[in-house]
């Protein structure tokens, strides 16, 4: 056994700790870029309450709120113009994963010359402005790792991009935050969150660390999601998806996820998907694919979401976790079909190809190595 | 719940990884102080493994083995004297707990002025040498958290030192240099990781993440500790207790441990006992004395450690751990009174005073808060 584990951030968790986010800006310098999207932070009040604490701690804020879903690398690109601009001296996240992920590309681009494309093609950089992220979704758990997911307008692919230096110096993860997500939104991010835990529990990198933190997320949101979409005004579900949502970041940011994860990106990139939604359909396939791989796993996921396994064999206990997640995907009215996005069966080709040529990481980590033949038939499945 | 989480240690694992230790010190200076005991480290090949990586990476290196167990605060003093005269750029600890603390406290005070102990008495400095800490026992954990456990020669006092700036920057754990540890080095070490998880665990400031963590190292602790003693050439047990023992140090690092370590502190200093040693015979009182107030937490304990808790109820299941872990202490042949470091009857008053007047921050974190005359009484039932 060999592995590492690395999470310099220093997460910060509790309702109302928005709060403290000026205090520790202060830390990171005088002016601050402040990255949202549209409105949604506004709305909820978030941004409000963000801004009201950097000012009380004498740091001034400069206001990017261009991120729009799937961002684009032409998008950062735009926020680190800005950024260098006005001479700013961190960056602050404030939203969903978009907004995150986005705040995570300005701060790296801010400081190294050319479109940030460039680096997500393998060209090297190893600085970044200081970091603070703040979710208000409960899914991507880009706060806690050092990954932030963007495509390219030209080529049209949607991967993630890593690199040492865009790990957040401070996360802070206040339940409240999440509290007027609307329902969907709770629903498709929470599922995602899901997932993280799920693939990076089967990925072939899993490691102890990683185990712990996957295993305890499939159990609180497996708890929680349901209940955050029936009473969104429920704190404790807010906090144990809150939670749950930022272990499974940490463990994909070691461990990686599997081909779910990688079949839902040109979901987004080409019908624009939601990340959650996408995957939605696409997991019974999934699962049926890598079920005889993962038995014993499956049976571990089981227990951790508290399902009774007494008695049961490894198999029955795997089988088990499948239907549970199935039957939770269904009570979460989510997405069953990739054709509901518009895919049709002679697209199929396009997408597996997509997958296949771009997200060769994502093949590696999935038990059973997915060949070519393997994507087109989930696919298939999901229509 | 409200807590933080921050570990910003990179904790590289595996066997034989301490050949990448040049590597990794060549990126953060090019004159090393190296920290290790007397002879140990030389003895099983460590130091000469370390060193080999350190000059064929280039970097120079300079030795300080004036580490003693139980280190003082004035050994440290000293070492920094030779940091500076040497203008080492980083410190390295290979050792024990011993080893890794006077290897942190090093690298503080060589960039501060004074004696070291004036900052255990709380003047505050921020500073200190880049880290890296090389365990080669499978107890402390310091190589996961920023504590150093000194005592000062003056008042007898042992304690921890806490400071953000000795977190290490890297953390090499490589179970190969454990193999050598004589079987009563790694029976004491490795009690003293168990009660690291077992009273994180216990611990009012317990939080989500240490919790996984705590109970993940109680799991391989009680199903390989006795396994490493029996048969210390055993790789699988070795690997399982140097995770587990990262894991416990980091667990600690957050949530604290309870009044059982704060009682063993003055054994050490007065009496010269090893930590693990002192606290086996305090561990049942300990345990009587919790009980009452943990039911819930040691059923799950029990449970962790897999246990059969099947059909019992929260008392049971607890009581249960209980009984095996006072098993395991007999198992390990470990002291059963403290009467065998030479401690009378007419001595408790005075071990008891020194509890209650250094160690608060133990007795708040303890369910139950112990008061004086509890301490008294732990103590008398360990004679």
């Amino acid at each position: 056994m060999d592995f590492q584990f690395f999470v310099p951030s220093r997460i910060i968790f509790g309702r109302g700790k928005v709060k403290e986010a000026g205090f520790y800006a202060k830390g990171l310098g005088k002016r601050a870029l402040v990255v949202t999207g549209k409105s949604s932070a506004r709305k909820a009040g978030s941004l409000e309450r963000l801004t009201k604490s950097l000012e009380e701690n004498g740091v001034q804020w400069v206001l990017f709120d261009g991120v729009e879903p799937n961002p684009l690398t032409t998008t950062v690109d735009r926020g680190a113009d800005l950024a260098r601009e006005n001479k700013v001296d961190l960056v602050i996240g404030l939203g969903g994963g978009s907004a995150m992920d986005t705040a995570k590309g300005i701060a790296f681009a801010a400081v190294n010359d050319g479109p940030i494309a460039d680096y997500m093609e393998g060209r090297s950089g190893e600085r970044a402005l200081p970091l603070i992220l703040i979710p208000t979704t409960s899914g991507t758990g880009s706060e806690a790792n050092n990954i932030a997911v963007m495509t390219n307008p030209v080529t049209m692919v949607k991967k993630g991009f890593r690199n040492p230096s865009i790990f957040a110096k401070v996360s802070i993860v206040d339940p409240d935050l999440t509290a007027t997500m609307p329902r969907e939104v709770t629903a498709s991010t929470g599922i995602d969150a899901f997932f993280h835990a799920l693939e990076s529990f089967l990925s072939l990198r899993s490691q102890p660390f990683t185990e712990i933190l996957s295993l305890k997320a499939m159990e609180l949101i497996y708890r929680n999601l349901i209940k955050a979409c029936a009473d969104g005004a429920d704190p404790d579900s807010r906090e144990a998806m809150a939670l749950a949502s930022t272990m499974a970041g940490m463990a994909i940011g070691h461990s990686g996820v599997c081909v779910l994860h990688a079949m839902e990106h040109p979901l987004s990139s080409f019908y624009g998907a939601s990340h959650g939604e996408g995957m939605a359909p696409i997991a019974g396939a999934f699962l049926r694919f890598v079920k005889p791989r993962t038995v014993e796993r499956l049976a571990r996921a089981a227990k951790a979401m508290g399902l009774d396994t007494e008695g049961l064999s490894a198999e029955e206990a795997a089988q088990k976790a499948v239907t549970a997640i199935e039957e939770m995907i269904k009570e979460l009215g989510l997405p069953d079909s990739i054709s509901l996005f518009g895919v049709k069966e002679e697209d199929i080709e396009k997408l597996a190809q997509h997958v296949y040529n771009y997200m060769g990481h994502n093949l590696k980590t999935t038990p059973g190595s997915p060949a070519y033949e393997d994507i087109r038939q989930m696919y298939r499945e999901s229509l």
